[in-house]
C-alpha cells in the first residue's frame, strides 16, 4: 500500500517548511540593542515556563507509561510517549518562533504593513506547520509501524494530557500575570500597558504566548491527532485499510493546502491584513474540499460523494462557528455593543448583560453541529461523523499559523512601546494587533468546534471499541452496542459527567484568582521595595513575576488536570462501560456549552471596554469606562483559562475512555 | 377498592385545615390604620399581579385545551384545565394568606416572637396545605373519574404551565421591583431599605410574595402534580392497581405527617425560630418514613422495604441538599465568607469568586442525585425512581409553609418600618426575617432536588409511554424500549436539550435588565416631578411602579415561556422520540446544574454582602462593601429569576412529552 506512505511525506513537508520560514524569520533584522533585550527577556520567560512546566509532567508521563506498558506491553506505551514528546517539540518550535519574531516584527513595521504582517505570519505558520506535521507524521509513522489503530490511539492520550496541562496551565499563567499587571501598574499606579517600569510586564508578553500559541497549538494537536486516529479507528471497522488510508491522505491534502495558501497571505501598505489572512483560511478550505471529492471517488468510488459532503460539513462548521463568534463578541456588532450600553447603570448591569450574552451565544453553535452531525451521519454514517471533524481538523496547519500571529502582532506593540519607537511604528503594530484579537475570536470558535466534532469521534469510536470488548458481549444486541439511555446508570453517567465540566472551570477560576493575588503582591511590592522604580532608573525584577506565574500556574493545574484524567477511570470501573458512555456524552454537552459561554462572554466584555475606549459613552475616565473595565477582569479567566480549558477536558476524558475500553468488564 | 378514597379525604383534610388556619389568622388583630393601608396596598398589588397573570395565560390555555380536545378528545382537555385552574386557586389561598397576615405578623410581634411566628407560619402553612391537597385532591379526584394515570398525566401538564410562567413572570418581578427600589431609592437617593418614600416599596414588597410565595408554590404544585402522576404511570405498568394506589396513599401519609407536624412549631421569647421550624421539617420526615414503611409491607409484602428504603432516599434527598444549599450560601460557612474577601480586591474579584463558588457548588448535590437514583433502582428497580421523587415531595405541605412564611416576615418588617413602630418591634420582625432567608436558601434546594427527581420520574415515564406506542415497535427490543445513546439522533438530541437551559437562563436574565430598566427610569421620574416626595409631604405613586413591574413581568414571560414549550414539540416530530429522549435528558442535567449554579451563586453573593455588614473588613461605607454590592445585584437575577426558571423549564419538557408520548411516529 504505497499510498500509506505519502501521509508521513506530507507531514516531512510541512516540517521542511516550518524549518524555511524559521530559518526565513531569524535571517529578518531582530532590531536595536533595547528591542532585543526586551525579545530576549521574553523568549527566556517562555522557555522558563515550558521547561518547568514539561519537567513537572515527566513523573507523570513516566506513571502513565510505566502503567500502559505493565497493562498492556510496550505498543501502547510507547505511542504514548511519542504523542507526549511531539506535543511538547511542536510547543517548543512555536513558542521559539513566535518569541523569537516579535522584535523582528516591529523592526519590520518600521518599513512596511506587508513587511510586518509577513513577519508575523510566517513565525505564526511554524507553529501551524509543526502542529499538523507532527500531528501526521506521527499518527502514520506510527501506524505504519504497528499497522493497529487502536494502539496508536495512545499517541492521541499523549498529546492529550499534554494538551491539558499546556491550556489550563498556560491560562492560568497568561490571567495571572495580566491581571497583576493591570491592577496594580494601570489602575493603582496609573502607568500605562506595556510600560517597562511594571514589573510584571515582560509576565504578561510571556503569558500572551504561553496561553494563545503553546496553549492553543497543544489544544489544536491534540484534537488533530484524536480526530485522526478517531476516523482511522471507526474506518479500520467499516472499510479496512481504505478506511484508515483516507484521513491519512485527507491530512496530507490539508497539509499541501495549507502550504499553497501561505502564499495568499501578503497585503499592501493601506490594505487589511484580516482579508489577507481570510485569503489564507479560505484558499485552504477549498483546495481541501476540492482534494476530498477526488480523493473520495478515487478510494470510495460512488461512496466518496458522501463522504466529501460530510467533510465539507466539518469545513462549514469551522466557517460558521468562527462566524458566529465573531457575530457575539465584535464590538461592530450589536450585542457588545448592547453590553458596552448597559455599562452606563454600573458594574452589575454590565456583567449581567455579559453573562446574558454568553449564554444566548451558545444556541446558534450547538444547532450548527446538530445540523453537521445530521447531515455527516445520513451521507456517511458514523464515519462521516469522524470526517466532519476531519475536514475542520486537516486545516489546522493554517487556523493556527493564523492564531499564533496574534501573539506576535501584540508582543510587537509591546516591544514598540518598551522601546519607544514612537506612535508611526505602534499605529502600524496596532492595526496588526486588533486583527489578532478577531483572529483569536475566530481561533476559540475553532479550537471550540473542533473539540466538539473530536469529542464526538472520539466517542463513536468508545462505542466501536466497546462493543469489541468480549466481556462486554452482554450489551451487544444483534452484534450492534446498545446503550440504552433510559437505564438509570447511563442517566447517571451523564449526570456526572456534565458536572465535570463545571467544577474544573470552577477550579480553574479560583486558580487564577489565587495567582493573580500573588502576583498583585509581587508587584507591589517592588513598587514599594525598589528605589526609583518610577522615575525609570530603577530597574524592576521581572524574572521574580515571570517565576510566580509559573509557579502558581504549575501547581494549580493538578487539581483539575487529576479530576480530568481520573474521572473517567473511576466511572468505567465501578460504574460500568454504559455509564462511561453517558458520562462521556454528557462532558460534551456540558464542556461545549460551557466553552461557548466563558470565551464568548469574555470576548464580548473585552470588546465592550474597546467600543467604549473609542469615545463611545464619553470613553475612557468615566464611570461607564470604569464599568466595563470590570466586566474585562470578570471576563479574563472566562475567556482565556476556564472557557479553554474545556476542549482539552472533553479531549481527554475521552481519549482515556478510549484507552481503558478494551479492560473494561462489565 | 376503598382505600382509593383516602387520598381525595387527605386532600381535602388539608384543605379544610387550611381554611381553619386562614380564618384563625384573620382573626388576628391587623395593626393600626397605618399598617394596614400598607398591607391593603400590598394586597391589591399581588392580587392586580396574578389577575394580570392568568388573564394573560387565559388565551393560551384554551388553546391547548382545544387541541387537546381535537387530538385526544375531553379527558386530556378536562384534566388539563382542571390542572391550571388548581395551580392558580394554589396561587391565589396563598398570596390571599400572605398578604393578608404580613401586618398580623408585625402586630404580633409587639406582643411575643412566639406570637409573631405564629402567625406567619401559619400564614405560609395556609400555602403549603393548598399546593399539597389540592395536589392530591386533584390527581386522585381525575383517577377515580376516569381511571386511567394516562390521561390524567395532563393534569400535571396544566399545573406545569402555569407554574413555568408563575416561576419567570414571578421572577421577572420580584428582580425589577427589588433593583429598581435599590437602585435609585438606597444608593442614588440615599434612604433606607422599606422607606415609604420610595416609590418602588410597595411594588417590592409584591415582589417578595410573588416570587417566593407565588412562583414557589405553582413550582412545588407542579413537582407534587407530575411526581404523583409519574409514580402512578410506571405503578400501573408494573403492578396494577396497587402501583397506583400507593403513591396516592404515601402522599395522604405525607399530608397527615404535615398537619401533625406543625404543632411542633412554636418557639419562646428568646428561643430560635429556625429550631421550631426544623423541628417540623424534620417531624414530617420522621413521620413519612414511618408510613411509608407501614404502607409498603401492607400493600407490596416483602418488596415494601425496597420500596421505603426508596422513599426515604427522597428524604434524604431533601435534607442532604438543603444541608448543602446552606453549606455554600451560608455567611458561618467558608465559601462566602471567602467571597466577602475577594471583595477586598474590588467588584471584579467579588463577583468571579461567587461565579466560581456557585460552579463548584453543583458536583456533591449532583453525586447525592446519582447516589439516591442508585440505591432507588437497585432497591426498587424504575419504581423506585418515582418513589424517591415522591418521598421527597410528599412533605411538600410543610417545606411550602415554611418557605412561604419567609415573605410574610420579610414584608412584616417592611411595615414596620414604613409604619415606624420603633426598633424593639423590627428587631423582632428582624429574627423571624433573618430565619426566613436562611429557609428560603433550603427550599430552593428543595425545589431544585425536587425538581431534578420528578424531571427523571417523568423521563421514566416518558420511556414506557414510548413502549406502549404501537408506532413506535421499532425502537422496542424482546419488549422493552431502547434508545440506544451511541446513536447521532440521540446525541443531536442530548446536544439541543443541554442548550435549552442556557438559552431560558439568557433570555430571563435580559428581561429582569429590561423590567428594571424601565422601573429606575419610573422611580426617578417620581423623585423629580412629585413635590415634596424626598420631605415625606408629597405621596408617591406605587400603583405605577407595581403596573411597570406586572406589565414587563408578563410581557417578558412569553419568549422564555415559547421555547419551553415549543421545542420538545419540534424535537419530538421533527426528529423523532429517541431524540426527544436525549433531549430530555440534557435538559434535566443541564438544567439542574444550571439551577444551583445560579442559586448558589446568588445565595452566597448576597450573604457576603451581609457577612461585610456585620461589621467585617470595615463594614457598610467601605469599597469592599460597595463591591460586595455589586455582587449581591448580579446575583439577584440569578438566584432569584434565573436559576429558579430552570425548576418548571425541565418539568415542563417531561410533562410535554409525557403528552406527546402516544402521538410520536418515528
Amino acid at each position: 500500500m504505497d499510498l500509506l506512505y505519502i501521509a508521513p511525506l506530507a507531514g516531512l513537508l510541512a516540517l521542511a517548511f516550518a524549518a524555511y520560514l524559521m530559518s526565513s524569520v531569524l535571517s529578518e533584522s531582530p532590531g536595536n540593542q533595547k528591542m532585543q533585550e526586551i525579545s530576549q527577556a521574553i523568549f527566556e520567560g517562555a522557555m522558563a515556563f515550558l521547561n518547568r512546566q514539561y519537567k513537572t509532567l515527566i513523573p507523570f508521563t513516566v506513571v502513565i507509561f510505566l502503567i500502559l506498558f505493565y497493562v498492556d506491553g510496550y505498543k501502547l506505551a510507547v505511542s504514548f510517549l511519542v504523542g507526549a514528546i511531539c506535543s511538547a517539540i511542536a510547543g517548543y518550535a512555536g513558542m521559539t518562533s513566535t518569541t523569537k519574531s516579535n522584535a523582528r516584527t516591529t523592526e519590520a513595521a518600521r518599513h512596511s504593513l506587508n513587511k510586518a504582517l509577513n513577519v508575523s505570519f510566517r513565525a505564526g505558520a511554524v507553529m501551524g506547520m509543526s502542529v499538523a506535521g507532527l500531528g501526521l507524521l506521527g499518527v502514520s509513522g506510527l501506524y505504519i509501524i504497528f499497522r493497529d489503530p487502536v494502539v496508536i490511539n495512545s499517541f492521541a492520550f499523549g498529546a492529550s494530557a499534554i494538551a491539558f496541562f499546556a491550556r489550563v496551565g498556560g491560562g492560568i499563567y497568561t490571567k495571572a500575570a495580566d491581571v497583576g499587571a493591570d491592577l496594580v501598574g494601570k489602575v493603582e499606579a496609573g502607568i500605562p500597558e506595556d510600560d517597562p517600569r511594571n514589573p510584571a510586564v515582560i509576565a504578561d508578553n510571556v503569558g500572551d504566548n504561553v496561553g494563545d500559541t503553546a496553549g492553543m497549538g497543544a489544544d489544536l494537536f491534540e484534537s488533530y491527532a484524536a480526530t485522526t486516529i478517531a476516523a482511522m479507528l471507526i474506518g479500520n471497522t467499516l472499510y479496512g485499510i481504505n478506511g484508515v488510508l483516507f484521513p491519512l491522505l485527507i491530512g496530507a491534502a490539508g497539509i499541501v493546502a495549507a502550504i499553497l495558501s501561505t502564499f495568499l497571505v501578503r497585503t499592501s501598505e493601506d490594505g487589511d491584513p484580516q482579508a489577507a489572512l481570510n485569503r489564507g483560511i479560505w484558499g485552504t478550505n477549498i483546495l481541501v474540499a476540492v482534494a476530498s471529492y477526488g480523493l473520495g471517488t478515487m478510494i470510495f468510488g460512488d461512496k466518496g460523494f458522501g463522504i466529501t459532503v460530510a467533510i465539507v460539513c466539518g469545513l462549514a462548521v469551522n466557517v460558521l462557528v468562527g462566524a458566529i463568534t465573531e457575530y457575539y463578541t465584535s464590538n461592530n456588532k450589536a450585542p457588545t455593543q448592547h453590553i458596552a450600553d448597559a455599562s452606563q447603570t454600573g458594574p452589575a448591569t454590565n456583567v449581567i448583560a455579559g453573562v446574558a450574552n454568553g449564554l444566548r451565544s451558545t444556541a446558534i453553535p450547538m444547532v450548527v453541529f446538530a445540523i453537521a452531525i445530521w447531515i455527516s451521519f445520513n451521507q456517511a454514517g458514523i464515519y462521516g461523523i469522524a470526517m466532519a471533524a476531519m475536514g475542520m481538523l486537516c486545516t489546522a496547519g493554517m487556523v493556527v499559523a493564523v492564531d499564533s500571529f496574534g501573539p506576535v502582532a501584540d508582543n510587537a506593540g509591546g516591544i514598540a512601546e518598551m522601546a519607544e519607537l514612537g506612535p508611526e511604528i505602534r499605529k502600524t503594530t496596532d492595526k496588526l494587533d486588533s486583527v489578532g484579537n478577531t483572529t483569536a475570536a475566530i481561533a476559540k470558535g475553532f479550537a471550540i468546534g473542533s473539540a466538539a466534532l473530536t469529542a464526538l469521534a472520539l466517542f463513536t469510536a468508545f462505542g466501536e471499541e466497546i462493543a469489541k470488548n468480549p466481556k462486554l458481549s452482554g450489551l451487544l444486541v444483534n452484534g450492534h452496542l446498545v446503550v440504552n439511555l433510559t437505564e438509570p446508570g447511563v442517566i447517571i453517567g451523564i449526570f456526572l459527567g456534565a458536572t465535570l465540566p463545571f467544577l474544573v472551570c470552577a477550579f480553574t477560576m479560583e486558580a487564577v484568582g489565587k495567582a493573580a493575588f500573588e502576583m498583585i503582591g509581587e508587584v507591589r511590592r517592588q513598587f514599594r521595595e525598589i528605589p526609583g522604580i518610577m522615575e525609570g532608573t530603577g530597574r524592576p525584577d521581572y524574572a521574580s513575576c515571570v517565576d510566580i506565574s509559573t509557579k502558581a500556574a504549575i501547581r494549580e493545574m493538578m487539581l483539575p488536570g487529576l479530576f480530568a484524567v481520573g474521572t473517567p477511570i473511576i466511572v468505567g470501573f465501578v460504574l460500568g462501560a454504559k455509564a462511561l458512555a453517558g458520562f462521556l456524552a454528557g462532558a460534551t454537552a456540558a464542556g461545549v456549552l460551557l466553552a461557548l459561554f466563558m470565551s464568548n462572554a469574555g470576548g464580548s466584555w473585552d470588546n465592550a471596554k474597546k467600543y467604549i475606549e473609542t469615545g463611545k459613552y464619553g470613553g475612557k475616565g468615566t464611570p461607564t469606562h470604569a464599568a466595563a473595565v470590570i466586566g474585562d477582569t470578570v471576563g479574563d479567566p472566562f475567556k482565556d483559562t476556564s472557557g479553554p480549558a474545556m476542549n482539552p477536558l472533553i479531549k481527554v476524558a475521552g481519549t482515556i475512555s478510549l484507552i481503558i475500553a478494551p479492560l473494561l468488564f462489565f
